[in-house]
């Protein structure tokens, strides 16, 4: 593959970060990666892996002569970290962050946007529930999702920034913030903040029942223990900047569930059946749109 | 491995009881393996595929002469069914079920069962979304709990039917009527409860958001669709059988779910994150009780 920005800084240096920074090596996406973290022990790790071809003690240092600067930090320092950069992005360079959530950070990054700098939204729908700069592989974003947010940037820019991230792997898709964030909180935050509550119950009844709840954790609690062991700074950023979406979606959520939970109280087996029959057919559209194995134990290997 | 019981008949003909043929067979476990299934279609099918040696056109013909009698019938039906093969038991035999509640499963069986017979309660902790007599596989129990609810029966009895799980490939573990239905509440029903709650919300979104949810799912909600494919008829006998433990845990739940919803409102990030960490360390417990995977993208390959 051929280079598409011949220099890119990568400020913030975890998952998301070392995983692009492998997969551009592994592509020749990128000329030169200058990588910067706020903690001194992330820039010394990173320096011992490699996946950054320059690493630099100031963020500042780190855009320079960029012309890519991916700004993959937890959503809530975007802010700071845009007003820290500006004055030293050249001229016609693009910024682009890897958030989970658009308006809170076009809020955030576009008061401190020098005009003749470009910026676009991206959020690569994929992860793991580990982090920081050891986390990060080369085939994370392989054939998953990167939802585009533009906005008002120039198509040119835009059309760039989508070729960057085919060429890590990723599809891509353009969607507008508001929706973005509504559609985020549907398939990730709630179930997120929905795992992390069911987790966290379990975790205080774990001191009735001792280790049982672990044990026997492969009846369908290990998913949740999965997804609620993602990194907290990441998640708490999401929920304070994604509220009004995530409060909608749960107001939704606790109403289904009061109707269900009223149903048990009143033994109203036929409202629990159809239900239970409805959300089959959610789960068959996933299978046959190529989202998921459909393999016996889950597809995943026995343990 | 040699013969445990040297007829076993199987009643429903489900994944639990298919893949215990298959594991049977596999082992050498049974000399015989007789089956009935309540529908036509299920016994053809199992004609068929022939993990059964002989499909019975009645419950009563498949327990005669039985040694082992397995009720692998959703729960609510466990009460008519012993009502029907009552009579026809070997004196001597043992009837053990599958199911995931235990006090309802006792309390429909004990007015049945011949005082020359023994009954002890089993739940295998394995499944898979799917469900019917192709459904089943010989691997489903290697390495999995089956818990062991022996109540007043006898030692040696219950010492047989741990035997016989162990050479299906599993665990197995004792346990007391009234905990095993609180342990299960939390490590799988209420999961299994909110699971399907979170694909009906998103279900009646779809509505709105065309198949965004669906084509995006794998940034968390993918998890919640494989649980929520369960079989309906299954979990609702769940439900409305082990109607106080869930209920029990659904209210802690909602209590813990509004403490963070009113935290996101508000605006509480320390709260978050506190809760956030917390449940970090339950994850932990579970790879390193090795229930599962520590591999990146959750160990699953990629699609």
């Amino acid at each position: 593959m051929s280079i598409i920005y011949d220099r890119v800084a990568l400020i913030g240096l975890g998952l998301i970060a070392g995983s692009m920074a492998w997969a551009m090596k592994r592509n020749g996406v990128a000329g030169t990666i200058s990588g910067f973290a706020q903690s001194q022990a992330s820039r010394d790790v990173t320096r011992d892996l490699g996946f950054c071809d320059i690493v630099c003690d100031s963020a500042l240092d780190a855009v320079k002569d960029a012309d890519l600067i991916v700004l993959a930090v937890p959503v809530g320092a975007i802010g700071a970290v845009m007003k820290d950069i500006a004055k030293g992005l050249k001229p016609g360079a693009t910024v682009i962050d890897v958030g989970s959530v658009k308006r809170d950070v076009f809020n955030a990054v576009m008061p401190h946007l020098p005009s003749d700098v470009h910026f676009v939204g991206t959020h690569p729908m994929a992860g793991t529930e580990h982090s920081g700069p050891k986390s990060g592989f080369a085939e994370l974003f392989d054939n998953r999702w990167c939802l585009i947010v533009p906005d008002k940037a120039d198509p040119q820019v835009v059309a760039r920034v989508e070729e960057y991230w085919h060429a890590l792997g990723s599809m891509t898709d353009q969607m507008d913030i508001d929706h973005h964030d509504r559609v985020c909180a549907v398939v990730s935050h709630i179930p997120h903040l929905i795992a992390y509550t069911m987790v966290g119950v379990a975790d205080d009844l774990r001191k009735v029942t001792d280790s049982e709840v672990i044990k026997y954790s492969a009846a369908g609690f290990r998913d949740f223990t999965r997804i609620a062991a993602s990194d907290p700074t990441m998640w708490r950023d999401v929920f304070m900047t994604n509220k009004d979406a995530t409060l909608e979606i749960l107001g939704r959520f606790t109403e289904e569930l009061f109707a269900l939970q009223r149903a048990i109280r009143k033994g109203d087996g036929d409202h629990l059946f159809d239900y239970f029959t409805r959300t089959r057919a959610v789960r068959r559209g996933i299978i046959e749109a190529g989202q998921d194995t459909d393999a016996p134990n889950f597809g995943r290997s026995k343990t």
